[in-house]
């Protein structure tokens, strides 16, 4: 019997740890991946990819106590050696290397993908197919850690604002907001589905914790094949109480992306500096009518709307260009949307029914969140179930909550991918998905 | 147009803030669901449940402009009173009622449970049924913050650990770990899967990250219908490279738990309070084979052995009873489980290669926990896939990535509805997920 009493000190140590805590000239032991080897006869540069970044490690020969051809590319091996400055290395520092120690060799020292490379040149296709060697790319891994951020900042920012995280179930019965968009699966004998969003589920949970948020991932069956969708997407999703109106919604969005912006800047400066990202302004954020905004770009543009109901990835491109141009801003709410576009459970608005209490944020010309109060009246509620002539099964469980009291409320739902996407950016959303589903691609 | 600038100040308070900020005797504003209310004639009591707990608000005929019958037992409101102090009231402060604000009223006052008793005296069954209402019940409601505690410190910790956090699908192609017990989908007329475990996506995403994590659901289509067994559940899922063996995944979740419950005291006191949890020790995690326990706990309870390959049950429940009687720990990692009960993936003891470097981690008598070393070694891996007669279809990007290079590591995974459960003392796992599946549960 032995006892575990907690994180174990290593004696190799990370990029950190060498910049902060290591002195020149002292021994060290580190370990990493064989990212590339640079012989140049005597001599070699033996590149490490470790967690942090890149270390230059350099091979002498006489100097190191083994020889170079010991070390394979892609192998992960533990070096000792002496740590030095080099102003020209990564981080401005690199090891004399005095021993190796193989820990693992690829069976296969050809890569599919030349990772090593600074930029990956390659097609979206391939990058996909070799996941787990293309990320290997220090860009490449770099958009993940990126996203990472944006997350984080998103739940750390919700517990500070009072905020309780909750977990909902992705398989539930038939019914709900339903529609074909559905993908659907047999339980043990009963027709259920996979969740298109956790809406249901955070609107009860309003009524037990004031404030909930979910960070998980969301499913949808559209057979859309653009740059801008996926079948399966990690949807930040919040959900709060006692709001004096949807405004307070774009209010806590708008303290969001100022938090995430200061993390990134702050925790994440690494990434966004080899990705080379200018982090947008979330100092205000504009909010305008979506008729008004609708008008306003058909004007200065000369676009012709087609559809007076919704915004078309161009109108949505158009003001993006607008917001920039006459708000300077990356980001602009569009709010109240038509009632006729906007799931039952939107609260239309008082002055005008035709429109509901409502918002999409776009960030640079795409949107990225769709959002509003919803109805907290039982009677509200289901008196627009009616008059869509939808039915109420498979909806009692929620109907059911709003009888027994609920405060007035509303939330969103930001797509991760997307957020990550336009803020590196890139054009296609496959680029920051980890392993994207889509209509095409169910592996790996 | 409007601008958003962040998160608005509300007028109202919550109870930290009448607790920390305003004075005895200051006008304040209050918002809340009432929770019940105690009519003593000319006065009255109203408690408001809001997020942080109970607030006793004072009615008195003749004080307050507004007549008593005007609130309705589950409406929400907003009052304006007088904060005093009251030791006998919630967190010894009360309001002393003026006016009041009619929020949004329950069409049905008549409540399916009586949420506002301290302990809820109805079924499990009942619970599940009336989810969204029986969670208003300020008991049922504490757990499910203790939950999130434990998510967010697993998170927190990892964070501070080097770890990155990661987003895998939960559907895919058929393969892989299979068997009997998944979740079969159509994905646009292709036979698709629900993820079992993140396992073979958090295997590749080492080789970029070295350490990663995910918390996320996870589908199991077994037929088990016990108190220990869900359907759907949340996997808290950590991997991490360059280990010097197992012993280090069972460290660094030694010292997640160490950094768990040093979060729930700080952070959620409240709630450890309301539950009368008292937390385990967590300084030292006794870890013991496999085989060694089962011979002991044989020993020593006269308790007969029927499967040697795993552990029953009630076996799990005489170890949980060993460990604490022997070691004083209500947590015990057992160790080196045989070969034949693990997945082929799992890394075979070189100095007995019928067990595994691998553990589980029981938690009061019930495991919470799987994990072990992998294999990282490409011909290691396809050899223990041919000796099993398994076949390397659906798994070819896996094994793609260890012909590309390895490091030596491994990882495991928490059943969070579990941890909870056992660290609540509850006695089945239902009562610790928010929407449980099962074989007869498929909503709300």
């Amino acid at each position: 019997m032995d006892y575990l009493t907690g994180v174990r000190q290593k004696e190799t140590l990370e990029i950190g740890e060498l910049l902060n805590e290591a002195a020149h000239g002292q021994k060290v032991k580190v370990n990493g991946a064989v990212h590339t080897i640079r012989n140049m006869g005597t001599t070699a540069f033996v590149i490490l990819r470790k967690r942090e970044g890149l270390l230059q490690c350099v091979y002498e020969e006489g100097t190191a106590g083994f020889r170079l051809k010991d070390i394979k590319k892609a192998a992960a091996i533990e070096i000792e050696g002496t740590l030095e400055e080099n102003e020209k290395a990564p981080g401005g520092i690199e090891i004399r290397m005095e021993r190796v120690k193989i820990l693992s060799e690829p069976a296969d020292e050809r890569m599919p993908l030349a990772v090593s490379k600074w930029k990956l040149q390659t097609s979206l296709e391939a990058k996909l197919n070799y996941r787990s060697v293309s990320l290997r790319n220090i860009r490449e891994r770099a958009k993940f850690r990126i996203q990472e951020g944006l997350v984080r900042a998103f739940r750390d920012f919700l517990y500070g604002q009072g905020f309780t995280e909750i977990h909902t179930p992705k398989i539930g019965a038939k019914g709900a907001e339903g529609g074909a968009n559905i993908f659907k699966l047999d339980y043990f004998h009963h027709p259920a589905v996979l969740a298109q969003s956790p809406q249901f589920y955070k609107q009860m949970m309003v009524g037990v914790f004031d404030r909930v948020f979910e960070t998980a991932p969301v499913f949808r069956a559209e057979k859309h094949n653009t740059k801008r969708h996926l079948n399966e997407y990690t949807s930040l999703d919040f959900e709060m109480g006692y709001i004096d109106g949807f405004g307070d919604i774009m209010a806590m969005e708008t303290g969001y992306l100022k938090y995430a912006m200061e993390l990134l800047s702050k925790d994440y400066e690494k990434e966004l500096k080899i990705l080379g990202i200018t982090l947008p302004k979330t100092e205000r954020i504009p909010a305008v009518k979506f008729s008004e905004i609708k008008e306003a770009v058909s004007e200065k543009y000369g676009h012709k709307m087609r559809n007076p109901f919704d915004l078309e990835p161009e109108e949505e491109l158009l003001i993006g260009q607008y917001a920039k141009e006459e708000w300077d801003s990356d980001f602009v709410f569009v709010t109240h949307y038509p009632s006729k576009k906007r799931p039952f459970y939107a609260m239309d608005d008082p002055e005008d029914t035709r429109y509901t209490l409502s918002f999409d944020l776009l960030f640079r010309g795409m949107e990225v969140t769709t959002g509003g109060q919803r109805i907290h009246d039982y009677q509200m509620l289901t008196k627009k179930i009616a008059d869509r002539g939808m039915t109420e099964e498979g909806m009692e469980a929620y109907l059911d909550t709003f009888k027994h009291g609920m405060p007035p409320h509303g939330g969103l739902g930001i797509g991760l991918e997307r957020l990550t996407m336009k803020l590196i950016g890139e054009d296609d959303v496959r680029e920051t998905t980890l392993f994207p589903r889509d209509l095409g691609r169910l592996k790996p």
